[in-house]
């Protein structure tokens, strides 16, 4: 996949786990000492003299450096593990155009994922059950329709959206905060699984040992909304780092889209708050492909007999709702609505699960 | 209240009932005749000549025109019945400045009423139950800061505008799109009586008898927002009238502010597209009020002691909501929601009507 040596792919490896060396730091030194073997090699004074502090320089040499990238270059030997380098062509190309773009990024899966168009869902970790439920509902339409769904694998909206673009038969693309050895939180553990099964990818720009620290989040969010033509913020409080991804992707020229909600529900207040910064208000999934031409969209599973549908079933399809939601979107008395459910809940079409009715099959 | 003599208002109501004389032609002939009686006596060809229409002339002096002023010569003798004439000084100041201005303005109530700052609240005739309530509580807050809600009489988001701010003991405008003799619609003739009670005024610039037609709500709404500093949507379909209102308010240069709602709610739909064209988002008065800088803002009353309240006060008194809505507010289990609703109710603070907790007292 690159078309580098072993010793050089071994010494950017040991590069890649020196301490405060970050995506600029790393690319100042390739492209000063023309080589990542020649940067190791070098005094720790044309280090210092490119403005790198001794801490970065200093344990270069050390064992344990040589030993962890000795851990990544035996990781990398096994089937399905990749390392996509800033100056791959595999390098995934929206990404690659960020000043502070990963040098090395990891890979559990298929990289070609990453060469797909793709869309960033994002939003709270405590997300509510209409919250969730949207999620996923965008995120089979988008998936359905052909677009990989990315997202950071957490609790809440992530892995909301993860799951629903499975459950569309479509490509996940979830970017940890973590090394794709310390996989976080662990709850998501067989959701990683199936995201690679499915042609997904899990990606991290972390050593592979990199345990969770909450200042690697924030940083993992510019990797999420870099790879993608726009994010989507499903649900959000106005001090959820989603904001900070969604301003992150708009200071990268991205698409920001964001789902209101009604004012009595704080997890609105994000997303309101993004809008009034100039997001898209998204009401349905039209609205994020119109901001997004030149992206043909092919009709999600099922969508061309929609129009047969019961007007009930064309609403759960799009999410999960109350009976009340329900008579409220169709304009039905909500004694029709209790009749027809209970016939659909016979034909095994819709069930209740928490008070919410969903939409079980055709 | 006008210092013109009794036969040159004479002459301005016969104008006035002239059919296809609209403002802008009403304006015409005054600034082409000097007056309304040297209008009237000109002759037709005179009129003709100004681009008027031969059936705009034609009946100027016949015994129904002549019967119709009459009767509102008597009508305004009554107490509470005012005219105001476009180049009176009463005349409110913001419609003044619309080049389609009405040319005479019938009022019952308080013309001062009209003097002071109002803030339009226009939206759907079938609107949801929380939309309701979400009118009624920011007319009340707004109201009771000192602003004069003027909406349409009409039945939903207006009539539910109206009863906000005569709740907050404020004063409330209804521009009418029938004459003020033909009040519509009738079952809001209640209303109507306890707006002229409480200090408010009605407001048409038809004819006293002019029975509702389709064609003149349009008209009506550009007075309301030509009226007011600002228009506030509550809640309207993309087909609503109130979308009308907004865009013209928008044209007219006022301040157009909508409030979100969930993707699954077609009354929504309207106020989304509103924000999408530019209108305000609004989650809170604090959003509407800080666009209207310069209008000094009273609290209103019993504002000062909140910060010592039960959330679930604070929630309510935002606006009545359903239980599972307050659980989702305050972020807490609905077990403990009940537990501090029975608690509320039997302290008489707060009480369930149809499903919805609302805000009692204290």
């Amino acid at each position: 996949m690159h078309a580098i040596s072993p010793a050089e792919l071994e010494a950017r490896l040991r590069l890649h786990c020196l301490p405060e060396l970050g995506p600029r730091r790393f690319r100042r030194l390739l492209e000063a000492f023309g080589s990542a073997s020649s940067a190791l090699s070098a005094p720790a004074a044309a280090w210092r003299s490119l403005g790198l502090p001794g801490a970065c320089a200093e344990p270069r040499r050390s064992a344990e450096i040589r030993q962890r990238a000795g851990h990544a270059l035996g990781w990398l030997e096994q089937p399905g593990r990749h390392l996509l380098m800033w100056d791959d062509p595999a390098y995934p190309c929206l990404l690659g155009e960020l000043p502070d773009a990963p040098p090395l990024l990891f890979v559990a899966g298929d990289p070609q994922a990453l060469e797909r168009p793709q869309l960033a869902m994002v939003g709270s970790r405590r997300a509510s059950r209409p919250g969730l439920d949207s999620a996923r509902a965008f995120a089979r339409s988008l998936a359905g329709g052909g677009f990989v769904i990315t997202s950071g694998l957490a609790l809440g909206i992530d892995g909301a959206a993860h799951q629903g673009a499975l459950e569309a038969g479509g490509i996940t693309v979830a970017v940890l905060g973590t090394g794709l050895q310390c996989l976080y939180p662990q709850r998501h553990a067989g959701l990683a699984e199936r995201i690679v099964e499915q042609g997904g990818a899990l990606v991290s720009e972390l050593p592979l040992d990199c345990p969770p620290q909450a200042s690697n989040f924030p940083r993992r969010n510019r990797i999420i909304s870099g790879l993608s033509l726009g994010v989507l913020v499903v649900e959000a409080s106005p001090s959820s780092g989603s904001l900070i991804t969604a301003r992150l992707a708009a200071e990268q020229g991205r698409e920001v889209y964001a789902i209101p909600g009604s004012i009595h529900h704080p997890g609105a207040r994000g997303c309101h708050q993004l809008i009034r910064e100039g997001a898209t208000l998204v009401e349905s999934i039209e609205d994020v492909l119109q901001a997004l031409r030149g992206w043909q969209r092919v009709p999600p599973k099922g969508e061309e007999v929609a129009q047969d549908e019961h007007p009930l079933l064309l609403q759960l399809r799009a999410a999960p709702q109350t009976s009340e939601g329900l008579a409220l979107a169709c304009g039905m008395p909500i004694g029709e609505i209790l009749a027809a459910l209970t016939e659909l809940e016979i034909d095994g079409r819709v069930a209740c699960e928490a008070g919410f009715w969903i939409h079980r099959g055709p």
